[in-house]
């Protein structure tokens, strides 16, 4: 496992977070990269509850993740993973419409797919809410129709943009955290994609550190009032 | 006005939408880039009433703008902003924390603003029915929040990471839907930055060239039919 104290890059992740968004903060996608090309990072924990004022001068909505790699800072998980793409093919070809496929497909996961599957989820969320409630059929159907667009474009390629790439880390991530509703349940295209992108080792790896940081800081909770 | 037929370079916009769009597609924004270093470009002209469905085939979800350059085709505003970006420091630099600044604040604009600002614009078009009058006080309360952080973070720089760069293109696109909102409105370092990028004489030019062709079909239209 790639985490390593002291390694040249650093990931910011929460130190802590409730249960339910256990496994899908956002650091997962820079871990997962890191996973893929075996590349070391250490870990900055921070807590979600009361963020240091410091750490906005570092990532401006106080969201995770930050990666730093030697003297340079990077914040936004889409940004964090075309650095990381950069630093080997496995993650973005170098040049081509392969290279560029990779990134297109980067840009619509988080700006033609995530914003709406997260809307849905977050609608779900509050859906004893009466807006919530009244709201749910006009938003699914527009979201339903996006997914079904998606399910087209993969087709019957492996991947997104044909080869793995980053493109996957943060198409699968966005799909994953909809896997159990009926929006992915029901195309089976986009579910088998989605099973197939976190059947990767490197995935797992990347989620069992990101779990691991949650238990070690309750133990360390524990030790402490005990 | 690098709008030149037959130019290699081509931009797919719509040759027609109402009037409360016009101005406001986001072909506006490669346009803008290709404006700001003399770029010639062609413009590709498809209906937005009427998708051909052989443009999903380039466009996954229907939408624009689609851009080829040569052989290489790139969908997704922000991947085409990439593109151009490469191809000057106008728009990019070339190496260290300013580029890694700009590409940063690039995603930062289209995963962690737009989806939040577009969602209150959509609710205030859809504002006399129910859902969208119980939900808006506690979505304008999420954006009002981010847009405040927004504002710290640009602090007193002239443009979003310090030099003008497609980071300004996305981010001032972006609040530009919501500048006649007490969103922007009420919040001067962002209005002032907002105002800033359009004087810019490239920004005119690219709008003029977007309405340009919506007019173009009218008149078309017009003598057609008369």
């Amino acid at each position: 496992m790639p985490v390593v104290e002291n390694a040249p890059v650093t990931i910011t992740a929460f130190e802590w977070v409730p249960d339910f968004a256990r496994g899908y903060v956002r650091d997962l996608r820079p871990r997962w990269a890191c996973e893929e090309i075996g590349l070391d990072y250490a870990e900055r924990l921070i807590s979600a509850v009361e963020r240091p004022d410091w750490y906005f001068g570092e990532q401006p909505f106080g969201q995770v993740p930050v990666m730093k790699d030697g003297a340079l800072k990077i914040f936004e998980s889409g940004a964090i993973l075309l650095h990381l793409g950069e630093k080997d093919e496995r993650l973005l070809p170098k040049t081509g419409q392969a290279r560029t496929d990779a990134l297109c497909w980067l840009f619509a996961a988080l700006n033609s797919v995530e914003p709406y599957t997260l809307e849905v989820l977050l609608l779900k969320f509050s859906i004893d809410e009466e807006w919530a409630k009244l709201r749910l059929p006009s938003l699914a159907g527009f979201v339903e129709q996006r997914l079904d667009l998606l399910a087209d474009a993969l087709g019957e390629k492996e991947y997104i943009s044909g080869r793995f790439s980053i493109a996957d880390i943060a198409m699968a991530t966005v799909l994953r955290e909809a896997l159990h509703t009926e929006l992915v349940r029901l195309r089976p295209r986009l579910h088998d994609y989605v099973a197939r992108c976190l059947a990767r080792p490197a995935f797992d790896k990347a989620l069992s550190a990101q779990l691991a940081a949650f238990n070690r800081t309750e133990t360390q909770k524990e030790k402490s009032s005990s």
